[in-house]
């Protein structure tokens, strides 16, 4: 592919600094989760959960104080081939309303206790309103319209999957224990099915979906979009970075630099649904290690997800028929990671507790 | 059954008390759904959730402050039959758990931020230790073993739902407008299975599962038990009251009038797994109305347990292949269901917001 020798180099920096998972603190779990005053397996994937946890975080009893989504918005040049619901500027109009915390994943970073950050890596338009809180990472005014060439050049790729290692530097810094990942881009769910569709083999047709509402001819549209996108462009499979510029987006990107960042610091990280788990698939291929630190946080109702689930050997946490993006998914099961790792930390064993074990 | 005329009269009165869901607040909260920005439908079942929870409190924007979870204790004869992989001595010594807050149901409440309510409604033995916070609700030590004879006369029955019904009023003084059910009593998913099997027609052999880890000779052995039991006391299917005293358990009665007495007060209550479910299906029989005061928090592993939801309609909101009981899998369900809430409640509508509505 066509990053520069030196891009290249940055990002196999990035790569290379994930660590493999620490097996003497999963194996110490392991062994409280059997003391614990429960039937052994009866919490069934709290434990599973708390056991990676430990593994993630290199700590037998990791406690999560500090929770962060990371919502990364940017804009997509082939929505000029009519393959979304709504119009581009709402991918602004929603920004707006992230930072007057009136959107959904607002809501739900409030119950669970999570720091909602909001980045601008690729927005076409300006965020209305008051923009304190927004942070400035646009790399461009969108992507190009990958039906008619790359959707980003080597060096955006570059930039905005380092924008958002960065950003998770920046928040480590006050406090990561657990991160969420979530976007904002109106036409996304047409790259990340790009993406599966290239890492996969699978044809466009078949796995295509409604994304924010689209009806059958709009879907039956799309997949031809896609269809073509990708025939132009021939991103090369074995090569995630060369599928991520030519068929990506901006905020898939970050998402990318969110992902490998996380488990270069050993933080656990959930993925939210179609677009995220798009991030996650690039991921997992330029850097395998960085799948064990993520967790999917939930089914989603596109119809995609559950092979890019597939491809990631992951099973979601929760499956509520959600849609929405913007780290919804995963901000709820943010709070159920959360209870996997108090678990292991706060019950009492058989012996502290003088319970008598099985007969 | 046998219920005196005067019982027969109360339980009565708790079933005419229960009210119809509030359609006007249901439909309002249908209406505020689809202004919220978010393309229609898109949070899936937190949609659904908070629209019952709207016809239920009959409140179109309700808001959760209390959350309470009780948990009931109580011992069975039966378990002389051994039924249990765990010596009767446990229920006791984890009811002391409860108290000095070792156990799961205690760290799943304080992260979803419940209070728990733990109340003896008929332990076999004593519970060691500070017995400050414990509710003594006891009708009996125990049941009788019902695979001798009914597990409960009429007058312990009754007792043991209204001490229920009580529990909830106590708590709704408080405050409470989300409850969560939960139990412990070593042996219970004996009565559990059986109320199942008199319910449903459905033979021991199909669905009797490991309870707390019975191996495969321990549970053909269990299915003979109930098998046994059900020929004996012949519970009469078409009365759930009949049912519940012959071949139930005094926590699962006490969890009927939970039950009862939340529908009577339009609180929603969550369910936990096989044993809480059990006495779901009995309220069901007996107030078809509390069928739809109640959400399923979880799907147990336990195997009858999804027959019961099917009995009940009800779809569960987790899937974390939890089997613990003592309300577990319900108290952290209590935080979707309130997820729900807030999202109708907090969001910003289209207009609100300034954001375009779809193409």
């Amino acid at each position: 592919m066509g990053v520069s020798q030196s891009g290249h180099g940055n990002l196999h920096r990035l790569c290379r600094a994930i660590p493999a998972l620490d097996d003497g603190a999963a194996t110490a779990a392991r062994n409280r989760q059997a003391n614990l005053t429960k039937p052994p397996g009866s919490l069934g994937r709290l434990e599973d959960i708390s056991i990676r946890l430990a593994g993630i975080c290199g700590d037998p009893r990791p406690r999560i104080h500090h929770k962060v989504a990371f919502t990364l918005a940017g804009d997509h040049g082939v929505v000029a081939e009519g393959v979304s619901a709504f119009p581009q500027s709402v991918s602004v109009q929603m920004v707006a309303n992230f930072l007057a915390g009136g959107a959904a994943v607002n809501v739900l970073s409030r119950h669970v206790g999570a720091r909602n950050v909001v980045a601008d890596i690729g927005l076409a338009g300006d965020v209305p309103g008051d923009k304190a809180g927004l942070r400035d990472l646009r790399v461009a005014r969108g992507t190009a319209n990958m039906a008619r060439g790359p959707a980003m050049s080597p060096a955006q790729m570059l930039q905005a999957v380092q924008a958002g290692a960065a950003l998770v530097d920046q928040e480590a810094a006050k406090g990561l224990d657990l991160a969420a990942t979530g976007e904002m881009g109106i036409g996304n769910t047409t790259p990340a099915t790009a993406i599966l569709c290239a890492m996969s083999r699978i044809a466009p047709e078949q796995v295509t979906g409604p994304g924010t509402g689209l009806d059958e001819a709009g879907v039956a549209h799309k997949a031809r979009v896609i269809r073509r996108a990708l025939a132009l462009n021939r991103p090369d499979a074995s090569d995630g970075w060369d599928v991520l510029m030519k068929v990506g987006g901006l905020e898939i990107a970050g998402l990318v630099g969110v992902i490998l960042g996380c488990a270069a610091r050993r933080v656990p990280c959930v993925v939210d649904g179609f677009i995220s788990t798009s991030a996650a698939v690039i991921a997992a291929k330029v850097a395998p290690r960085s799948g064990d630190f993520i967790f999917a946080g939930h089914r989603s109702k596109e119809p995609g997800h559950a092979h890019m689930l597939d491809l990631l050997g992951l099973e979601p946490i929760l499956a509520l028929d959600m849609r929405l993006g913007e780290g919804t998914g995963a901000v709820l099961a943010l709070s159920v990671v959360e209870a996997a790792a108090r678990i292991l930390d706060e019950m009492a064993t058989f012996t502290d507790a003088g319970v008598d074990s099985a007969l």
